[in-house]
């Protein structure tokens, strides 16, 4: 078992308990960062070097220990961390006359935040790449649904005539905002905590502003006490994942509702289903269920990190370890239903006729009342107490209101209709026909959808152009840290 | 990948995408639950054949089958879970003539709820044992240190003179109460869904009390609908630990505090302890900070658990996969700090002579203003402010309450002592003393603390009776099960 | 503004700034444990008098000031806390040398600690009676809807026939687990810390079981520590109330869902529902939202309780004010829930004729599969494959099972049925008659709904019993209380 | 009491019941956002008359009424919600031929969701003021203390002397992180959702851009659906201030920990401290208490929101009411928080002679190890097991590391040191001088602490700039729609 007390061959403490050793062991979820921790190791001898605290002789020969390591599987569970397991590894390559000098002037401290922040980055920009995926699906389907009524349900009761395209759209503009979110949150997290050590910097000229451009960060955290113990940069993370979790939740909610027997407004092939192990008739949207209650895990994670960094004090505490694993659980739950919403959302159909059903025809009451007020210049307020009578008679009648005729409608309205009222008031019961008599900017108008889609589009694009931006960066930066450390 | 539709070989759905089964597969999470499902498989084909729903020969052999299973090892990740592996493999064991009669009565949604029903009982027998020894080490070591006063505290401040085992002992309740409420929570846990099939029972007549007690279980979940679609029990294990979890971070966060250089009340032995990578004198208490957080994280584990439930519609839904892992996962860390924990507080001792801290004597306050209304008959609450003036004044003066001579004492109290008042009051600031002149019941009073010991010690054993008489019924309950499906 | 400096007029500190009096008032929720906090000085003034600590003439003036509070609203904002301001009102009336006696031997921290528990408990029972009320709303609808088919869900899907009648009474068991529930946490809350003052008890020989006695308190909460340090019972508290909250926002899920226009299951008046200010045919069934999320509030008050408890160090620290609000809000809007849903679903009514719906009789697919291993000997799993082959038929058809003849059944299942087969399988597509051949314990078959009926109502008959025990000896010691400190 | 069936006077719907309407009424928590919803309205209707939908004539008499509401108490809670209050109000004073034309082309869905964004942003800009303030109150006391030596700490043990300027603007920084997180989250806030009606827009032709203009919004809520029924705005809001609530509760435990008798490192005016009504000595930081616990709370209702807006469907639910308030909660108890804060910090003195205590020269061990390295050559691990070695030969013989001799050194570390590296070791034991040997950017070296101090402030000053850009903006919009609403 590698802990820092076998690199240390004794000092201040006696030797940790194995039971204990394994306790606190980080190694597992290390896993995801041991990439990065050898980056900044490399980067780190390098700052050494350039200051004149190390000797090349010995920087030159501990980066190429570390060059070996880039590639490793950090497999074993046998050691308390990967940043011992990386000195273990090149003081045992290198000697200790060598390997002893390559954690001068860093701490685990800033040298675990900043592999937590280079990989929380990477991992952030793959998750918005997914959602931007995402949201191209979304608006691929969205165009082809613009014009065919589709019920728009508020209270889980179906409200007015809105389109399926409307629908998708509308859902996609949050996905948008999570994009956006994503990338501010970003913003914060691509800085650089090197150089502030234990939490005080350290007596050694490092360069920090040197360190930063290598990794590929934006900048550094400036103070340093800020730079090891502040984490409200994964907190950040952890609440836009919460967001993001919500906003596919509430699509997950829906196509179960949609697609339920009852309700029958989408198709979902049989290939996103399952049946029952019993009921052979079931067709299960299992992967829509899973979607939902992964998320409300997500969502909760935002939760437990508040809560485990409640009450704290300033600077490091070990308890920030428990805090990382968070972020890499809410990113994969995200990702794979990111991944099969997709699919299954680029698969979907609405159902046809849906403007033919009976009972939809009251969602034409609202229209009804406006031409009520538009012709017949009745109070708006007059005219939905009218109307809600109009319905509440059909129902009573146990009719749809194209089966009430004239006096019928006369009767319930308690007044005589204008000559053309009638025929107007009929034509609001097409609803295929009314979406198209908004008039308002954004509303489900198929005109209105098109150009929604296209603003969708155009702000999917920029932050596509941003993603871009930024990933090469990190690239870039690869490049140049590879050419620096590889050079003699 | 072995998935439902492969043992149906088509019916009502066209096969399911692999991805699709693989994002909803819950194996890697079943492996918990396999032997219980084994088990309740078992059981279930007993109790099919005993009400003639199949044949004996059948019966017999798809329990040869299962008892193969019993000790197989569900590594792969290749099917979709537990429940579609077992009749996979009993299936291709016996044939489809055998095989294809296991789940006539059943459903994965009864067999779910029982496997897991089987297998928290367990894992709370298992984590009741270890708090219950954990509360025994805390009395062993209690029982040491009942004589010697130790710093109450209050708002982070030292308050009054109470003793190390006085800490200890009152801290121990807080864990017998959660004991209590493990074997409160597993009266609920432990009763059996089984005959409640897919959630509306089955027309075969199967005897549901005879399934349960070969399982062990105290009784049945009574209704169809409530035995597959009620989760409460989960939610309820779920706080339980949740309330352990909080009675234990605190534990943890005053030893931090004890043993912080500054406070200096408890030596924790280097075996706990590690040093920094960078700071040499570092001593660090890695354990108890990531106890603090472990549990920070079972906490949040049911507000997880509350959330993903919040909105289901009853039933079986799937969303409920994501539950069970929250039960494991809260256990396991539980389990793992209490473990350390019981360890840790065995080899702990309180600094020596901590009655000679200077600054402690002002915790004899409180005594002195009560020997002043004692001996003075001065009203408290005049009694309180006067020694407030008396601290202040010291205070200022720089002075502990033992360098003030008489006069300095009056004259900051503003009135003359009778004869023997001051001599009393003196007396109050032996705080080794004065611990015994406390007189109330449960008061750090040595007589007092040891009495909580015996009391704490009491309701331990008593716990432990009833650990005890669960446990073996399980295991009668096993023999049971195996007799009665070995037989033929 | 009073405050404790007002009581001091110096001492210890100088006085406090008014915004940090204003900003740390605990006055506004301290309403809710005025009344309590009265009592418990009457319990502890009597029981300093039995003991010698103060004398008879200036415990009964202080008695008889307290009585005069019993009635007295304490709405003013300008104090501290209430105890400061019974305190400060005994003062006024008794003078100095009276009530400067009162606060001799105890402590807020103890004396807040016994109020909040004794007000906690009396909330609780009220909630208890609210809740088995609910529980008998329940039973009286369910037994009127034992005998019709109800579809029951899974995944949201039409599952199996059961009844409305089964519906209800399996959710009736969620919420009598939760009054047990209620009922044991009780017992952990009705414990008293009286006497336990600042932490350490006092020197003073109060007699702890004689102020629990009077209190109306089942016990002591013995070591003095955790009397007025634990609060894991408020914690216990909030997490039943978060459990019942779950179960609540489960079944308004369920109407909400089954009053849909589409679902149309059941019918909920009019008086119930409201419709929108801009569409007049809605009828939204707005209480049952805010069930919903109320109860989703109620369930994330426990973990803002535990969030806050989170690390913190025993004894009494302030951060407890904050506490004691959530478990007032919690109980609130369980009580206006359960209220408000108690009426409703004594006024529910199923529709009617749900068996006939064409789209219910796939749900009779379970049993056509048993009836097949039944009558024709085919193994379950064949037989579920067939059966799914027969579904999907005839939903490709566009027909009902009922509208399939015989040859389209032997088609689709692929053999020739026996000559009575088919005529068995078409009774069980009559689902009103299929819930009566149900077999097993606790199914939807009318006779064993009737049985768990009974069954439910005999535990809330225990529950009640039990409810009206506890409810009595509060009253008593009320009664107790005031003979012992009004005689002279 | 009013409803919005008063409004109708019969129509869809038998009126409410009277306990319906009380449950479901949100009058109360709705005087948040009474006067924004007045201003909507005004809004609204000279949209209305602007495309013609309504008479001028109407238009006027109703925004005469409007006026006269702007200043009206909505004290009542007799009434379903303000809404409808309003356009009660209105009616009652114009007539129902007037007033019955103001809801026309507007819902409550859009209504409320306006008036909830209107106040959030006016409370938002407040908060970040009041955070602002905040900034440079720290900004201001961290000037004053860049040159003294104070202990940092990680693990809440001393780990390297830092400066409490340092401390001070370390974590300033992470409050103007929030302060950019709030002007980020204003602009997805201050968008117009007007012209959405209940989800789908209107068939009049309302200038969505000219009524978001008039009521000082950056623009439109696009899609109609997304803007009535997304409430990310509002859970976006609440995570920035749960993560600005973390950073407080920080700073509130790093106090409560440096002021306890024990740790003494800094002075907090008793002003801000409260005694204890039993023990006289006690001197209570409770406002820091309150503001850690008032944070836990503002933390969790991030989580509360969550909760309930999980699995809810597009569209607006009522369940939305229950999360208004959680915004007005979170905002009243951070800003209460932040006003003490700002005082308190103002006034919070470092104890003198801090670089003086003895067990602090532990600190200096890092760098007397960089020096071992730097002058004897010695490998930084090597430098760190032998300093390791020396602090812990130190503390057996109870020596702090200046009563050590140079003998003492040189055994302890097991080698001879060079002739001036021992000076030079001792010379690190002097803290206050220490700091002044880093050499890293962001360091505690008084130099960049003055460089943090100005950066700090200069950021607070672009944050200052973009503050008054936006309530500029704000204030020019109201004087706008007041003119436009003004003229005839």
């Amino acid at each position: 078992m590698i802990h820092l007390s076998s690199l240390l061959k004794g000092g201040r403490l006696k030797s940790t308990r194995t039971d204990v050793v394994n306790f606190i062991s980080s190694l597992n979820d290390d896993r995801r960062i041991a990439l990065a921790t050898v980056l900044v190791n490399e980067a780190h001898v390098l700052a050494l070097e350039k200051c004149g605290a190390i000797k090349q002789a010995v920087s030159r020969k501990i980066l190429r220990a570390l060059h070996t390591l880039e590639k490793h599987k950090f497999s074993s569970r046998r050691a308390e961390d990967v940043h011992v397991l990386i000195e273990d590894f090149v003081t045992r390559q290198t000697g200790q006359a060598v390997g002893g000098f390559m954690h001068l002037g860093k701490s685990r401290n800033d040298q675990v935040a900043t592999a937590v922040r280079m990989t929380l980055r990477g991992e952030m920009l793959a998750l918005d790449k997914l959602l931007l995926s995402f949201e191209l699906s979304i608006i691929a389907i969205a165009v082809k649904h613009a014009n065919a009524a589709f019920p728009g349900y508020t209270h889980l009761q179906p409200a007015q005539p809105i389109s399926f395209g409307h629908y998708l759209i509308a859902n996609c503009f949050s996905f948008i905002r999570d994009s956006e979110r994503l990338l501010e949150a970003y913003s914060r997290v691509n800085l650089s905590p090197m150089g502030a050590a234990a939490l005080a910097g350290t007596s050694f000229s490092l360069n920090r502003a040197f360190i930063a451009k290598v990794l590929g960060f934006d900048g550094t955290v400036e103070a340093s006490l800020d730079a090891v113990g502040g984490r409200d940069f994964a907190l950040e993370a952890l609440s836009v994942f919460a967001l993001t979790a919500s906003d596919l939740s509430r699509i997950a909610s829906d196509l179960l509702f949609y697609s339920s027997v009852e309700v029958g407004l989408v198709k979902i092939p049989d290939e996103f289903a399952s049946t029952s192990s019993i009921m052979p008739q079931k067709k299960n949207l299992d992967p829509l269920e899973l979607i939902r209650a992964k998320c409300g895990k997500v969502a909760a994670n935002f939760n437990a990190a508040l809560s485990l960094m409640h009450g704290l004090t300033s600077g490091y505490n070990l308890d920030y370890q428990e805090l990382t694993p968070l972020l890499w659980q809410s990113i994969d739950e995200l990702s794979s239903c990111l991944r099969i919403l997709s699919v299954l959302i680029s698969k979907i159909e609405p159902s046809e006729h849906v403007a033919e059903r009976d009972y939809l025809q009251f969602t034409a009451a609202t229209e009804i009342a406006n031409l009520l007020v538009r012709i017949e210049d009745v109070p708006f307020r007059t005219a939905h107490q009218k109307v809600g009578l109009l319905v509440r008679t059909a129902i009573r009648a146990g009719k749809s209101l194209k089966q009430m005729g004239q006096t019928d409608w006369e009767t319930a309205l308690g007044f005589r209709l204008k000559p053309r009222t009638f025929s107007s008031l009929r034509r609001a019961l097409d609803l295929d026909g009314q979406i198209s008599t908004y008039r308002t900017a954004g509303s489900p108008n198929p005109r209105e959808t098109l150009r929604l889609i296209a603003l969708a589009q155009h702000r999917c694009e920029k932050l596509t152009a941003e993603h871009k931006r930024r990933s090469n960066k990190l690239e870039l930066s690869r490049r140049l840290l590879r050419k620096a450390t590889a050079a003699t």
